[in-house]
């Protein structure tokens, strides 16, 4: 199995994407690695090159750089050269740790649709109390989703939950402003109806509140909603831990606790560690497409590796075409 | 000024909602209140009736109830003789803790709309680490909205917040997917357009991530993903402090800590405590109508009435009302 990656994206590129390639090739032999990028900067961390290669170019696209200008314009980026090792079946899968809209244009671009899958999806995996985590999508690929769309995540999640997160028949909820049936938006009311017929544990609306606790292994949303709760629980999250830093901070006594539990406080951080799961799978592309953490790690990187490398063990792609051959969505001009 | 009470609405009425009431009075030498709901009950907890009158009814709305039809038929409830006190003019404003739904179509249908507002807004006051707080609305009076009905949020948000919250010249962030312009949905990119050209400090797009930081003092956004940004927030500081639990009773050595921070960690719960900042106002009613947090107690019931009393002192539905006249909004059917 061979994974392209994008050596240059993410705040610590390229030292920690090349960090995270090479413990990956040392625990699964039968892997081969391509790192895009620059090659002087890349070979400055590689020091065990078996099963890597690289392919060089100093076009970078910045976070800065509007996404799909930047695709259409930086054709030898290390991330447009990454696609296309994908599109061009020189390899399996691709991870950037990059611009995320820029990810997202290419994917859709160069990469290329899953037939049968109208809009791809990004799809994070977060945190629960009870360490599962649930599949959020979509996060934001997508912002003015109907209701078909919903129902076509709704799918690609339960497969990619049941095959790589080997969670046997997953839940499916459906994110909105209360559990009981009819409630929601215009949207929020037609997904549901269609969800009901959809191949798919549907189990009804999920509030915000409770995805964390584990309401269902696969929330639903259109992209903008999506990027709210994700971006409120990252900022919630992030607002918390900088009160609580204060608090340790504002006495003596409050030091010498801080102290005692400092181990204990950052197992709790970890916990919340989204990057623990990998990256967000971009979702109806014709390939495994992964965005891992903008600030992504060697283990981050690593586990995004393992993540994509299961989507292609597993036959994610190929099991998702399939399974929308199977079904008819309604696609009505009124969703 | 009078001020008119569901005292059978919420988990802790009628005690919690007759104790706030007697410690409004006592404070505040002008405030009548009157409590709707029943006296027997009522009268266990009326140590002191002055400036406080008594309507009896037995019929409650439950937090069961269907809103909808339970404001339709159930004619004598606390709270829709309630909202017919304020309808009648025999009271300035009211409150309840109750069926926020139900409370919501009380406000419609019985206190009646702010000439010149299309939709109520629910509109909480939300903590920010330096203390100072923000709006939010819409978290759910209204779903599916327009681009206008957001200028119409901005501009009830700002007035409330100058004039209760003593914010002089308040920003006001639309909350979004990115801060750059043209970032979002179509009802986003719409809103954006129009509330660049409305009569508030519009400050342009925040994100959700940035909210409990103090991005903005008022955060527009229609009802669905205003409800869903309320309640992520919610759930995420309810999973982090029952997480911060656990840790801390894993063993002696952090139990001996937790015990010499508890009165601290306290602080900063209350922190996050948002009925600190009173009720959430449904604004763009004929009158101020309040809805206190279901589990208020007394002292959030207190800050309720404060507050109504502050939004009848401070003539906000006057001043609202005024500031439409001046201005002319674009409804387009195409929004």
């Amino acid at each position: 199995m061979k994974i392209v990656i994008d050596a240059m994206g993410g705040d610590n590129a390229p030292k920690e994407i090349v960090l995270g390639a090479m413990e990956a090739v040392s625990q699964h032999k039968d892997l081969n690695i391509t790192l895009v990028g620059n090659e002087k900067e890349i070979k400055k961390y590689l020091t065990e090159s078996a099963n890597i290669d690289i392919i060089h170019t100093e076009e970078v696209i910045t976070s800065e750089d509007e996404p799909v200008r930047a695709v259409r314009r930086k054709k030898n980026s290390s991330l447009v050269l990454m696609a296309k090792e994908v599109k061009e079946n020189r390899a399996d899968a691709c991870i950037s740790a990059g611009n995320t809209g820029a990810l997202m244009s290419a994917g859709l671009f160069v990469v290329g649709r899953t037939p049968g899958i109208d809009r791809p999806a990004l799809s994070p995996t977060l945190p629960t109390v009870d360490g599962k985590g649930f599949l959020l999508l979509d996060v934001g690929a997508n912002v003015d989703a109907k209701a078909h769309h919903l129902v076509q995540y709704a799918i690609m999640g339960s497969i990619y939950t049941e095959k790589v997160r080997s969670i046997n028949n997953p839940t499916v909820g459906l994110l909105n402003v209360g559990t009981e049936d009819g409630k929601g938006n215009d949207l929020a009311k037609k997904a549901f109806t269609q969800l009901k017929e959809a191949p798919v544990n549907f189990i009804g609306n999920v509030e915000a509140r409770d995805i964390l606790s584990g309401a269902a292994d696969v929330v639903v949303t259109d992209g903008f909603s999506g990027n709210i709760a994700l971006k409120t629980i990252e900022g919630t999250a992030m607002t918390m831990f900088s009160m609580l830093k204060e608090t340790f901070m504002s006495s003596l006594k409050t030091k010498v606790a801080a102290g005692m539990v400092k181990s204990d406080l950052k197992g709790l951080k970890s916990k919340l560690d989204y990057s623990e799961y990998g990256g967000a799978g971009l979702f109806g592309l014709a390939a495994p497409v992964i965005k891992a953490h903008g600030s992504s790690n060697r283990r981050a990187v690593y586990n995004a590796i393992r993540q994509a490398s299961h989507m292609v063990e597993h036959n994610v792609i190929d099991t998702i075409e399939t399974t929308m051959e199977t079904i008819e969505l309604d696609k009505g001009e009124n969703e």
